[in-house]
């Protein structure tokens, strides 16, 4: 039993549907709790235009028995290709979505918001001794996804300047990572709302209403999916060798270390505990950044029965 | 003695000036060849909107007495900031353009299209023997926009495969300068002029009619000044974890590289040279994109008086 979007409305209700038997590299998961990403509201609405319906949504499990597990947003890949080898499966061309895809058994990926789910043991982690399913599931995605550029760029040495673009689930935990790893972080943002939250609450030095500031061979790291197209008029760029990047989540060793960085660095997410019943105001309050700063499903603790 | 233009109909004339007296780190410059370039057109009918007229254009001169040598964009910088300290002037935020600049005597500075120029010799690079100053010209301004970024990202190592967007007077010396660099080059255009010339003139392995091809860590890297903004989706380039960066022009540290590069190469860059009084008729064709790849003028051939 799961709960699924059924048309583009986004409204989510429960739906009954099979899990695939258990392969020799499968492992049966029962899902305690599952983080709420604003990509899930691109999904369900089908604001990419690729949604597939009935839909439902990612994240945290269960590895062996009795371990405490957790899934992040890529179930499968190739396994054959240049980043497949390379372990940077998140950027295989045939990498398969925890939900809203295919699976190689043709069946749909069903994602987290469900009893249980069936994951190859490839893309399942063990979550760290003492660290709350809750509080794993929300890094399974943002973290990851602000840890794997940090480190990619070798911005995981100490000391640098860096802004943070945004303050929501993705930006919380930019702020905290950066903040562990030794920067100085300001946080950038169009509204004044977040600003007692930045400086206080998230440890961040500075904070600024709007502004866009790169030095010599900065970078501008985007990390998330941005309805409108971004626009720069091209001196913006070669004045000051400036680049405009990108970064798709993390890998799963990159997922590892970051567990582990979070949990010897005592770093948590700061998080919302909701019961299933009331996800669709969820998605609702998270369209208004009405959350601070992640939404997290308590799955096992609710009741997914109609 | 130069050639100016007097206001933003672009329209060039001859116009008299005085020259600065030489200081002790000055080097008076007959000139023999002036390039000309896309910029020389935003720049006399103010495209950029930071036009000063009179106003004249930028290139090739003279070192020590009976040296042949050349003067690129740029003729001052700051000596003291990080990027002059590492010896990448051209990131100066003081830069002094070769025209439409104001020296540090509070000055105009004039450009090539003069009999003379006086330059301080930092910003002087010696021209290799045997190669012809109208050779030169256009690889001081085109050819280290193109050699800088290859060197700077580490693309300059044989075996890379590589795209250039647009075959002017800078795409040109990019074809030859990557491939002499050992790498295959596909040329990518929006016209089916140039094909020909891309493929059995320069070199190049493959002309697509217009495609923005980039693998995964792949960079596009901009290197002149487009009037309308550039657009993008976000997932284009976190997907893959490409970069949109630029370079602007060089240094002279790399100037001197470069000539010395294409010397050894045997490079050359395929110009059509040209009087001063047909200059108002080059710029006419150069927006008409009728010129393979440079115009030159041969100042010193030339009647600069009226």
């Amino acid at each position: 039993m799961g709960w699924a979007a059924k048309d583009a409305t986004g409204h989510l209700s429960p739906y009954t549907y099979s899990l695939r038997n258990t392969g020799p590299e499968d492992v049966y998961i029962k899902v305690i709790s599952c983080g709420i990403c604003h990509t899930d509201i691109h999904q369900i609405k089908n604001d990419l235009g690729m949604s597939r319906y009935p839909m439902v949504g990612s994240d945290v499990t269960k590895f062996k028995v009795g371990d405490v597990v957790g899934v992040g947003a890529i179930v499968g890949s190739c396994r054959n290709c240049h980043p497949c080898k390379s372990d940077i499966e998140q950027y295989c061309n045939k990498k398969i979505w925890s939900y809203n895809d295919v699976y190689t058994d043709g069946k749909p990926t069903q994602g987290g918001f469900a009893e249980s789910m069936v994951v190859d043991q490839k893309f399942v982690v063990k979550i760290p001794d003492g660290m709350s399913p809750e509080q794993a599931a929300p890094l399974l995605c943002a973290g990851l996804t602000v840890y794997s550029p940090l480190k990619h760029f070798g911005l995981n040495k100490s000391g640098l300047r860096g802004g943070i673009l945004g303050l929501g689930g993705v930006g919380h935990m930019g702020v905290k990572i950066a903040k562990a790893m030794g920067h100085h972080v300001t946080v950038i943002s169009s509204s004044d709302k977040k600003r007692e939250e930045a400086l206080e609450h998230l440890g961040a030095d500075e904070y600024l209403p709007y502004l866009s500031l790169l030095k010599l061979d900065g970078k501008l790291i985007l990390m998330g999916v941005i309805n409108a197209p971004l626009q720069f008029l091209t001196p913006m760029v070669m004045i000051g060798r400036k680049s405009i990047t990108g970064s798709f989540i993390g890998s799963m060793k990159e997922t590892e270390e970051m567990l582990e960085f979070c949990k010897e660095k005592g770093l948590t997410s700061m998080i919302e505990v909701i019961k299933m019943d009331y996800i669709n105001t969820a998605f609702e309050r998270l369209e208004k950044n009405d959350v601070r700063y992640r939404f997290v499903v308590d799955v096992a603790g609710s009741k997914l029965s109609p």
